[in-house]
């Protein structure tokens, strides 16, 4: 016997019915997102390391996989002061280092405001943990070249859809935006130098509670004026009461003196995604604590979240910094990215319809032109055709074909015909 | 202005038209071989070095990228001796070693004939040159576990089928058997320890001719007398006139004393084939020269041609050896790969029929609620639609708009309706 084989560490295959599954969801997903007006793109699984690590994928890049310089010679190796010195290329760690690589590349060919769906795989090299895979699909879409808030509704109502799509029914979108945080924080007197610290930590509210915030705050060495002004807010009855979204949410859920144009974009996007899904209130909700990881947005900002699950489900926003870096200008971009893997373990979509599967279980004599005639007229009218050696114990091997989802059956012996018109399929179920 | 911003050398991106058509093309593709009982499967793309490294993928191992071990220190850099002592992963090179080692994995889980398709990319660190990528996509169907010819007649039928399905007539498939090819070496007196030599040679009959041939042949210091009969027999006007595919014109292009069973089983599959085909002779073609680079085929052996190009289009064979080698035993195995970046460049498909594409071409003060409800409603009507700023030159907007692929538009400013009834959509082309 020979010992356990497997893929590498973290990282999965997928059999058939598994894979088909995620097709599924995927297609979806896809389907969804063009049918709002998104393009899909693809750019290479690598991109040159010095990219990769030019500062845009906070964290993320030190999990990047490094793709070792081809032909290095023993001195070139023994001369290496770091990793980084002996690797030329990366596996992506996101989709949005590449989106601005691509963007870089091929500006002049792209329309002013270019939509964009990336549905693919990245690489991080983290410690492998329950539902933490070192592959994994991301699907993003972002709207490169629009500054104003119709880009951020368009992903809004675009995301929403796909995941009705999916039959997730009850999905909120919690939304911020990072000027309100950043006004919140200097409002309290935290000094601008304290924000992305006190911000890390905000972000942990769901985990450690008001009280654990509190605590971490007092710990980071912050004024202590600032944090007791926060203590008081976040503490408020009203602070984490969560109304309908639109301008009285917005106003109740902040502080006084909170910037009134950003509260109008806010209630703009509610407004006209709600309009555009036929409902009075959007599935949106105003989280004045939600800070979202990466330091790269710039506006408003969101999170999937849903009922089902603790965790959220995606999440995105705008950051307009960063996808104009490879080309030396600033450019307008927001998006949104489904946490496919998380999805996946949720979603349950009814089979696709399609034609018939049909398994022709043969004998070992029957005459393989008949079989073969048989399986190409089955699949001339549409239906899907395999051919399977009759097994000792047909039973089983009945509800194996049924599992797979083989919805008819004959068996052929010798005298197997070669004319559709003679073949008798029996159900399977 | 920045300087060119690239994707790593060999490697490319792709913009929406031309990733929709790849994405067209492999879903015909997956299609046609899923209607003939094939399944998908995955696997990561990369593997355990030492697995890529085994022998398996001939000359391809040395083209793999290598991933650097994860957190290595600089004492264990400078301590390097090779390449290989730093790397623990490394990208595929192709899918086959991944199968094998996904089958020697899963085994309990499969079906004792498992046909398996994987349509995914593989990268190989190659000079870069026109038609040559160092990442490019791969389509195999293999099918495992069946030692009878019923496999390579399934394969032929069913990537015959997709050929077709892909729009490409008059493609044909050269046929030989690893076993008639090395009873010819015997036959001519050829050594056992040069006949890996002598095929490397033949393979190259296409480009050399056969009086190249012969020059390679005398030039490998391999017994005169063998390469004069080989010679006296490559020359005959016979040897290259190809007849319909059956017993005669197998028999006709060999030489006296080939194994009459191999025969009869490649007689049986073409029938087989034209069976399934409605066909009097199946588009194969008898190649007594035809050899397939890797040296890991047993029986059968298979190229796919089409007459607008000189070089193949795909191809396959029989490798009972090399399947099992993970998992320590022998396991018959065929497969069928088509050479999808060739494919693409030659195949034409028409636009996939679905719904209208509207693109909504609107004035800065359009109601954004308006315009969100109407994409909407499209969208819930079947329609691809999407939101345009107006630009200052419409005619070369709509242009641009009509070419891609979008099939009608609105003009709409502050007036925009919210009701589809009121909307009026021009037709774009």
């Amino acid at each position: 016997m020979a010992s356990q084989v497997n893929p590498p560490r973290g990282m999965r295959d997928f059999l058939p019915a598994e894979k088909a599954r995620r097709q599924r969801i995927l297609s979806v997903i896809m389907e969804s997102y063009r049918s709002h007006g998104f393009d899909e793109i693809e750019t290479p699984v690598m991109e040159d390391s010095s990219r990769l690590n030019a500062g845009l994928g906070g964290d993320n890049e030190k999990l990047a996989f490094g793709v070792l310089k081809r032909g290095l010679t023993r001195d070139e190796l023994q001369a290496a002061e770091q990793p980084l010195d002996l690797v030329d290329l990366g596996l992506r760690f996101d989709l949005t280092v590449p989106l601005a690589r691509f963007y870089a590349t091929h500006r002049a060919e792209l329309p002013n405001v270019f939509r964009s769906i990336q549905i693919a795989p990245v690489w991080r090299a983290e410690r492998p943990q329950k539902g933490r895979y070192r592959q994994f699909v991301q699907c993003d879409i972002d709207i490169i070249g629009e500054p104003g808030i119709q880009a951020e509704a368009e992903l809004l109502v675009a995301s929403l859809a796909t995941v009705d799509a999916l039959g997730l029914a009850d999905a909120t979108i919690r939304v911020n935006d990072r000027r309100l945080l950043i006004g919140m924080l200097a409002g309290f007197g935290f000094a601008p130098e304290h924000h992305d610290g006190v911000l890390i930590t905000i972000d942990k509210l769901d985990k450690l509670g008001p009280e654990g915030v509190i605590a971490e705050l007092a710990e980071r060495g912050v004024d202590p004026d600032a944090v007791g002004a926060f203590q008081a807010f976040l503490t408020r009855p009203q602070t984490r009461e969560f109304l309908p979204f639109g301008e009285r949410a917005i106003r109740r859920a902040l502080p006084d003196g909170a910037d009134a144009s950003v509260i109008a974009d806010l209630v703009a996007i509610g407004e006209a995604v709600a309009a555009a899904r036929g409902e009075e209130f959007a599935p949106l909700v105003f989280d004045p604590f939600l800070v979202r990881g990466m330091g790269y947005y710039t506006g408003p900002i969101f999170e999937l979240a849903h009922p089902s699950v603790p965790y959220s489900l995606g999440g995105g926003g705008r950051y307009d910094g960063m996808i104009g870096r490879f080309l030396g200008s600033e450019v307008p971009a927001t998006g949104f990215s489904l946490g496919f893997e998380r999805l996946v373990d949720l979603v349950e979509l009814p089979t696709a319809s399609g034609g018939a599967a049909v398994a022709l279980v043969h004998d070992a004599d029957a005459p393989l032109a008949a079989l073969l005639t048989l399986q190409s007229a089955l699949v001339a009218r549409g239906d899907r055709a395999r051919l399977v050696r009759r097994a000792k114990n047909t039973k089983l091997q009945l509800e194996n074909l049924a599992e797979q989802g083989f919805t008819s059956f004959a068996f052929l012996g010798a005298d197997a015909p070669s004319e559709l018109d003679a073949l008798e399929l029996r159900p399977l179920d």
